[in-house]
Parts: structure tokens; sequence; C-alpha cells
């Protein structure tokens, strides 16, 4: 896969920048026939979207997005869909001052060291910005998914700054997790983990966390060994999102710790005549291809980078200097996360989906 | 990438079964001009080998390599290098039982779902085997960025079954690692680990661990964003090998727990003129590129799912039955896993050094 | 390479339909440093444009280029850049007739048979509206191509309806090309195929045309066997083309009716130290690589498929029909054909002259 | 595509030299459940092995082809198929002599610049040898599309060194093809070509020809618009074949010279209730996408580069030097390339084919 583009047969490329013109995508390959609008793509869009709740930047912007091909009379022609969102409230001249310095955990030098060149109003092309594009792309990937194929996916804050909710994946609904402003389905936890980030933005710090993410209805056979395994492509999909440091599948890390005798899945038969595993240990994917079982995992973000603390620095110069940042920035951003690790979810099962059909013609 | 390929400019492309004729694999793209021959590779295939201690498998392979195409007067041609291990200790009659069985916790049955046959000799394409083909691949790749860039990739034990030791990644080394069974730096955790994996394999169990990697040397841009970003295709090498379940780059999940003000890495100016983090809790890469610090990341390995413990299954034909493995099988694959790791990171990198010098002209 | 993407490290993809909002394409891969603004797409597409001169469709459209993200400060950034014309003077309406008839020697009856829908306004995506972002894209390629590299693309006409033009490849420029609304370096032999273009329009009739082009200024070493070898992906651009039927490199058909030791081209050193061929009928390629001497190809085109004629054909419904066109089109393709031809070769090289850098490193 | 990868779901990766240790191919992504042997390859390896008949080279491969996985009890698994053959008559000192000197339109001076090392060996991976691995794999494509589609692809000798055959693509059949050694269905005009081959050879000289095609029953659909198109496809496999210099489907370059009354093709209703072209100048293909009319097709290739004159040409140091063949070679490649343009035929329909499948989930 090259550089922006991200699937084999439903393929998505993005493009645009933090501050400049617009941030869009184009999606190649999806099948035709399929009812698409705006109204589809706006909902996830706006639960990315800045400014939309006490814990999330203020920038202000409406993320408002057009279709400019590959629609016609209401569906899909299986033409390439332009996705495109113009930026309003860029406000390039807030990141004047950071024109000659690297900022502290961010992409700044390694941008610059790579190209040669950096757009540096907020971040140019690192900028979370370009989640925007996505979010649209999976939405269409979403419910295509959705309506033939009956998936559905739901992801949810399990963690905040070490502040950690007990999830059922087995009966966790999107209900749940748009229940509060921090996407944890658990009313209680959520308002600590609230709580902690209020305060810490306050303090002009930030957090990390956690996201973690249930598929139901996947069906036996996605995931294409030995290179493309189901839990390879995901884990590719997810690292890829800005500020993501690990992800896991099933029993992850915990289950490196345990016996064989303890972590298998006994297989029994199910309801639908298919062998299903009577537990999940395995996070829905054997040998790399898909049970029938609920794809389970999670993923770490990081503690936004961005914080109003003093921190030593260098300049393009090569000067020791010192930072404190001063713009609109998330102090922490799984609540945002969220629908940003639905949508590559959903950009994963649609391409194995695709490729399992290529496969048996 | 397609299902058996890995890399965009130097592909390597496995084949092969556990039980079949052979496993190897082509090799695309390696650059014209590398001297090379089978005592290049034999090394580390020698370290993945089944039969090479008391903890692992006793399957006996030589796992003798064979260059038959690429290479010319001792060195690479830049043409496919095709790379192939004759299988001589097959055994598919020790299978056939399983012909008619799904094993709990392998693939088994999602290859049949998927592909309608299913090679049950020993797995098939599903074994372990095949990473004989990365080893061999990776291999190659490894020698291309020691000798043209002085990258040195030490991947090493870090848990086993629970059991954890504390690796500085600054300073482990090769011999480090190679001076015992184990393949753990820590020479007395390294004793406590064997123990355990000798009494779980005489209880006919098996146990889980974690290989974590450092690689130093790595010059600063290495990484395409947006997609192909460092954590993403290490995500996507390393979730592809056989029983993985997690991956963690710099401070990974436990980073998400922690303040940016904590987290967050100063730069200052290095020795060689260039700016470097401070510290290290991005494990080597911002924004997705390569920042010249060393890369730090740690992969999760679930127990082995063939024990000698019955359990209970279910049949081709949908009854139930009970099954306990008689076979020969490693306890715990985390010391033959080490090479894996390694070769894998090797093909990243490699990879990633030809993307970006492509860019350049 | 998928459906609507061409290239593998500079990679462009083409979006949009004939009437629909816009059309356009997205470039990655486009090295970073390099001055660009839409003054240097401009030009090209004004001699793509429709209504340029009366031998060419009637249609009013400035195709007017923006360029959104990927450029900063005046310079390719590296990342993506979107390019977007709009469509202005879209009249759908014109073709409601033919949303229930198949035009002969159209793509509607395909399209809607592959696709099992059909923007039928204008040909939808079969258009060669497509071609627009063609050209803007291959503009970037070629002003890369010529600062960096010193190369120099020239197509032209060559013959048009059996009218034909004895080019010599070694001396034609742009500015003979541009001589003519026809783009036929041989003026007199100009005059003659538009005397033909008018009559066939005056008759509702059309005619086709062979365009050939000259690429100077190749360096050695282009091309990657065994099956991206320069003829193979030159073959591959050009026949891309909305109409093209034929490709030949060098001598192409006639050489297959020569002997060896008439078609062999000698070697002899070249002023720069280089061996170089004496003669040319190989075109600049052997064994699918530049040699270092002119690349030599041409393409042949169909008769336009809309003409005034009354055809017979068949409805959605199964019904004969007859069919008149009467809309706005080329009656003879080949005149703005000479700067698609241009861009196809421009991508084509640009993208394997990053491919040998990435070779090298 | 990368080098040496040829296809997007069915893969054929392709590797060896001319007198290396083997030559072959790993096909990935084959559908899985074929019926499949080396019986099923090997009449196909045999039309195209040299030393066939008295007009072809006499160098003695019995090119024996061997699977070694992805077959499993007598059928595909859908992994990868590993197919090679053996190198035995391999005289590399016959070669000695051209180590330090360029042959005259050979590959030799263009892969020594590109690569800066050389396989001097009878051409190394320049030779034609390697189609022995193109023709094992469009083998397996070639049962699998008529197994599983009912197509039908026949290629044929039209022109040898300018003697012409006029074929009827409706009616020519494999049987008229095999029965001469010249592979020209038509017997009279066979034996003229075959005569004129035979006094070329005498004199030491050598000629080209035209390969024509003819593929019935493709379904409607085939082809991957805009850059993908079915002639796109055809020419680029095709040109990647040695020493074409030309492709054209349907009316091609004749067609250019035609009006569009006298070029477009009517549509009529077929007997199967689908619309079809009542003529045939479009070649089988509109808009790039399959019509259900035959595909035609030519393919124009060059003289045999190899002949006994004396050749003005210079050596690896710079010296002017003068070069006469004494090799084994054909003096004109057309009967052995027809298997050769049926294998790069079948290798872009299967892999079409399973694209449009992988649409329409």
């Amino acid at each position: 896969m090259p550089a922006n583009t991200f699937g084999e047969i439903f393929r998505v490329t993005t493009f645009g920048e933090s501050h400049g013109g617009a941030v869009g995508a184009v999606v190649d390959g999806c099948p035709p026939g399929l009812a698409l609008s705006t109204a589809d793509l706006q909902p996830d869009l706006d639960r990315r979207r800045p400014g939309q709740s006490e814990i999330t930047t203020q920038r202000r912007e409406e993320d408002v997005i057009h279709i400019l091909s590959g629609v016609f009379e209401g569906q899909t022609t299986g033409t390439p869909i332009l996705l495109v969102a113009h930026n309003r409230d860029a406000r390039p001249e807030d990141y004047e001052h950071l024109k000659d310095v690297y900022r502290p955990s961010h992409a700044d030098f390694t941008y610059e060291a790579k190209y040669g060149v950096r757009d540096w109003r907020g971040g140019g092309r690192s900028s979370a910005r370009e989640t925007l594009a996505r979010v649209a792309a999976g939405a269409i990937a979403r419910k295509l998914l959705r309506e033939r194929l009956g998936i559905e996916i739901v992801a949810y804050v399990e963690a905040v700054g070490g502040v950690r909710a007990a999830v059922d994946t087995a009966t966790v609904s999107a209900g749940d997790v748009e229940a509060n402003m921090m996407r944890c389905p658990d009313a209680q936890v959520a308002a600590e983990m609230i709580a902690l980030v209020k305060r810490l933005r306050a303090e002009g710090d930030s957090c990390g966390g956690v996201v973690g993410c249930v598929v139901r209805g996947v069906p036996v056979g996605l995931g294409e060994p030995v290179f493309d395994k189901l839990p390879a492509l995901l884990g590719h999909a997810l690292l890829s999102i800005n500020a993501v440091k690990g992800f896991e599948i099933g029993s992850g890390f915990a289950g490196s710790a345990m016996r064989g005798s303890d972590h298998n899945d006994a297989f029994e038969m199910g309801a639908d005549g298919l062998p299903r595993p009577v537990t999940n240990r395995a996070g829905g994917s054997l040998g790399g291809i898909s049970s029938g079982a609920d794809l389970t995992f999670r993923v770490a973000f990081k503690p936004t980078a961005t914080i109003a603390h003093a921190q030593q620095t260098v300049t393009r110069d090569g000067e020791a200097t010192t930072l404190a940042a001063a713009g609109r920035h998330d102090p922490c951003v799984v609540p945002r996360a969220v629908p940003i690790v639905e949508a590559m979810t959903a950009l994963v099962l649609v391409d194995l989906h695709l490729r399992q059909a290529g496969r048996q013609a």
C-alpha cells in the first residue's frame, strides 16, 4: 500500500493539510449500487468534529463534506468517489511562531528531515485533521458492511490517563457509547474520566487513553494469510492513526502470560450449524482468518503532545529553546478517536470482504 | 500488499506448506551488487530451526537453503532471488487422525471455511514452518541494512508465561541474547524461564511470551505517512507472524496511562549536529517517521495451541469430540520467534529505506 | 495498478464524470521541493481544452484547475496534491434521450453490464473529459522530468483519416506542432488534414488518426523487466486513453517484416563516453530498458464514435432502434489527443525514474 | 505492478536466468478447488520448448515442470503455487566470449547500465527462457478460464518476414494452428514461411513476424477503467514479451484511417438476449470493457537479434569491435511465441475476471 492509500480493492486515498484548502479522500473500488448521500457520512464526522464538547479542542469546524463524483441518482456507480471538506476555521497565523522550532513529541522535525520542506501551519499533513477523511470514507465502508453483511462495529473509551472501565464486549452498544461526551459506556467511570481531563486541561497538561472495539456479525473467512492476516491488517490500520502506540487483539499482552490449557478456545457447534469457539480469547481470528466470533481489540493512544507546560527543545538552526503551547488542542484525544477507530476497522473489513469475494469466482 | 507478498520495493513472496515439497521465497527488488551466498542466510535459519535445543520441538529439519536465481558471481544482480528449502522430516501420516477434526485455537476450521479445502498435514500453509522463508529473506535485508546503513537489530525474550526480565534496550547485544537457549539476555531470569518451560512440557502444557526488540542506527526519515507510518508497518509485519496477539512501540499501552508532561520527549542537539530526543518514550518514531533514536517495541505471543491435555472440539461433520495432541511441537515459541521478529523488522526497514530513496530523485 | 490509479511511486488517481460536479486527480508520491503552481498546468490543459479551434467540439469549458493540497509556499511538500476542475458547461439534459439506449461503439452498454448502473450524462466516467485529470497530473511529471533530468517530450499528429505526414523525429519541435490547429508539424499536410476534418464534420461523419511521439534526453536504465518493461508501460498508459486501438515502438509492425541484418542497431561510442545505437529501429528501448537513444512510438486512434449518421442499435429493453447524434463532439480527436499522449508518457517516465532511484540505495 | 510480478489478484511472480539453476514462477491468488497437475502445464510448455522443430533453436531442454506447493490431493488450495523447471542444457561457457562485449539489439548494455552487474550467460534474466515461467503459469489461468467460464484462446502466426496469411478469426481453431510447425493456420502460406525461415537460417540471418489472437466466450464486463482497460492490460502483457514492438486490437492502426460511419459497430440483440455488436471492428472491447464479442488482436515481433552476420559494436571498455553469433538461437521467434501470447492473454483475463467478481460482493 502506498503512503496515502489504504486498501487493495476498496481503496481510500486521503489528501489535505490542517490549514490548507481542503481535506478529503478519493474512494476507489466501492461496489456500485450502494445508496449514498452526505447524510450517511455526516453523523460519524460530527462525532469526530473538533469543538463538539467541553473536553475537546475549541477549533470551530463544521466539517461539512461534499461528494463530487462517483454517485449518480443517489447511488454509487463503481467509479471513484471524491469526498471534500473545505477548511473554514484555519488560522495559519497562530502557527507562525512555530515556523522555526521543533515541537517536542510532534512530527515537525521528522517531516522536515524526510521531505526537506515542512508545512508548519498546525502540523500540516501530520495533523489529526487528516482523520476527517478516514472517517468520511469509513462511513461508506460501514454502511456497506451493515447493509450487505449485517456487521456492527462499536468502539468505546476503555481507559483515560489510568482510569479504566470494565466493558462487556458482548453487550456494549453504540447507544451506551454516545450516552456521554467521553464515549465510555460506564457512566460512572466516564464521569471520573471527564473530571480528570478537565483537571488536566486546567493544569495545561494532557493524558492518553485506550480505545476498545468489538465487531459483531463478521462472517467466517475474512483475512488473507500469510501477510494480510486479519490482526495484521487491523494493526496496520489502527497503528496508522495519529498518537497510537499499541494494538492488541483478544487476550493480547495479558494472554502472553497464560498457559495453553487456560488460553485455548474449545469448539462447539453453534445454532447456525457452524463450529464456534466457546470462549473467545483469540478475539475472533484463528490463523489470521475470522472465525465468526466477535472481533475484540484494543488501541493505545499516547498523551496529546501539545501542552501548556514549558518544554525544552531546539530550533531549526540548532539552538536550544523553550516552548509552551497556547493554541487550540484536545487535552485527551480518545473521545474523538472512537469514530476514527471504527472507520479504520470498517475499511479493513470491507476490503477483506471484497478480497474474499474475488477469490471465489 | 497481496496475501503472500510483503513489501513495496523490496518484495518478498513466500510459498510452501509444512509437509509439502518445499518452503521458500522469491525476493524481488533487492538492490544489485550485494555480496550474497547461503552462508549469509544459514545462521539466522539455524536460530529458527526446530530441534535446536531441549525447549523446542523435536522435529528434525536441517533447513538447508538454496539460492536458485538472482545471484551471479557471488553478488545480487537486481533480479528475483529464489530461496528454497526442501522439507526432509515431513511425516504427513502423523496428521492423518486430524484430517476430519478441527484443533482448538488452530487455523484448521477457518482455512477450510475460507478456501473450501484444507491441507491437514501439520497445518499446511498455516504452520509456522512458513516463517523459515521470512527468516531467509530477512537475512538478506538485514545484511543490506548492516552493510550499507550500519543498522543493527537485536530482538530478545522479555517474558515467558508471566516470568519477566528487565532488559536495558540501550545496551543489550546479540551476544547476550545468544548466551542461552531461551534467548533472554538476563541469565538468571532465563534459567527461571527454562525451568518453567520444561515443567510445562512435562505437564503437556504450553505458555506464551513477549519478544522485545531494539534497532540501532536507523537514519532519520524512514516511514511513509499517512498509512505506512513506521509503527503501522512494523505492527503489520509483526502481527502477521503466527501466534502474535499484540504489538506496542515505545511506551505503548503503559504510556496511555501517562500525562503529556511526563511522556513528551524533549529535544536537544546531538553530537552529529542533528536534533535528538533526550528521552525515547516515542520508541524512535515521531509522526510515523524515524527520529534517529533507537526503535524499541514489543510483540506478544499467545501460548502454543498444541497441548497434550484433552480438549473439547468438533469434527468436520459437526460431531463433538475430544482431542489431545501427541505430535512434535514447541511448548513455548518465543526462543525461536526471536530471529523471526528480527527478520520481519529488517524487511520493514529495508523497504522503507528504498521507498525513501525513490522519493528523493 | 488499481482501476483509477496509475503508477507505482508517482501515483495518479483520477476521479470525476463528464457532467458531474468536478473532474481531477490526486497525485501521490511527487518528490518534494518542486516549484509548482497552476500556471505550470494550465498551458497543457488549454491544449486539451474543448472549443479551442474550429475542428474540435464546441463544448465551452475553461478547464480552470485548482491545487487544494500538497503545495506550500510555492513548492511541493511530498504529500498528496489534489487537482480539481469544476464542470461549468455541463448540460446533462442534452443526454436525457440517451438514457435508455446504447450508442454504437460507445461504452454505454458495457458500463451498464459491468456496474449495473450507468451515468448517462455525456458518457459519465467513460467520457474523454477524464483525460483532463491526466493532463494536469502529467504536467507535474513533465515539469519534474524537464527540470531535473532534461527530458523533452514532443507528440504530434502523424496521420488523420488516411492522410499521412512524414515527420522527422530527430528534429520535430513543440513549436512545429503548435504552429497549426491540427498539431501536425508538416504545415502542408496539416492543411489537407484540416480540410478533411471540416468536410467530415459537414457530412456528420468523423475519422481516426495516428499520434506520434518522440522523447529526448531519456537517461539509460529506465524500464523494469520483466513485466514493467518500458514498451509495456508505455503501451499500458497509451492504450488506456479513450479511443486508442494500437501502439507501436520503434520499427513496430513494419519492423516485423524485416530481417535481422537490416533491423539490428549497431553500437558505437557516443560523445558522452557511453555506447549508443547508430540507428534506432528499437525506438530507444533494449530489453525493455531505455538505451539513451530517443524514444519513438506511435498511437492509433479510432474514428470518433459519435456521428450524425443514423445508426442501428438497441434500447435497454432490447428493442431495435435508430440513433443519430446531435450533441457537441470532436469530428477527429487527434489534435486534442497530443497533450494527452505527452501527459501519459510523462507519467510513465517519472515513475520509472523514481523506481530506478529506489533500486540504487 | 512490480517488476517481476503480473496481475492484481491472480499474481504471477517469475524468477530465473537462462543459464542459472532454474526458472519458474510463484502463482499467488489462484482460486482454490481447481484440479491441477503438471500434466495440465506440460502441453503448452512443449509448444514453447526449444528444439521442437527444424525452425527453432537447437538448445535441448525438456522443460519439465515441478509443482512444489499450493496443490494438495490433486487440487489447488488457494495458497501460493511454486512452479520450477531446472535448467539442464545450460552451457555458460558458450557465452564467455560475450562477457565483455555488448551484442547489438540485445539487452547486454542496458542491463549492465541499469543494474551495474550483468549475468552474461545467454542473456541471463533478459533471455526469452523466462517466458517458460509465463507459459506454465498461463496454463493454470487458461484451465480455469476454460473450465469455469468456457473461454477459448487461440493464437496463431499471421505473418513472417513479410509473408502474410489471411486468417478468419471466426473459425480458426487450435487444431489448425498445430497442424504445422510454423503454427500458421493457412497450410500453404505456412509452407512459404517455413521455406523463408530455412533460407534465412542458412544465410545466418533472421526475421520478425506477427502473431494474431482470438478469444471466444469472454463474458461482458471484463476490464477496469480508466487505467486498466482491457486493451491497456493486454497491451501491457504482450508488450512485456521479449522482442515485441507493437500491439493492436480490433481494427488497430488500419482503423485509424477509417471514417466513423464505416468503423462503428451497430448493435443488435443476440440469441442470448444480450445486445451484441453486429460487426467487430472494436475487437471485443468498448470503453475498455469486454462487450461479449470475440477479442481480436495482433502482436508484432521484431527479427531475432542474434545473427551470424558480422556486426559493429563496442566492448565494455568502449573499444569498437565486430561480432558474429555462433550460438544456438531461433531464426524467427513467432512459432514459439504463439503459446506465450496465449499465456499472457490468459493471465490478463483471469485477473480481470477475479477483479470483477471482487467488485460485485
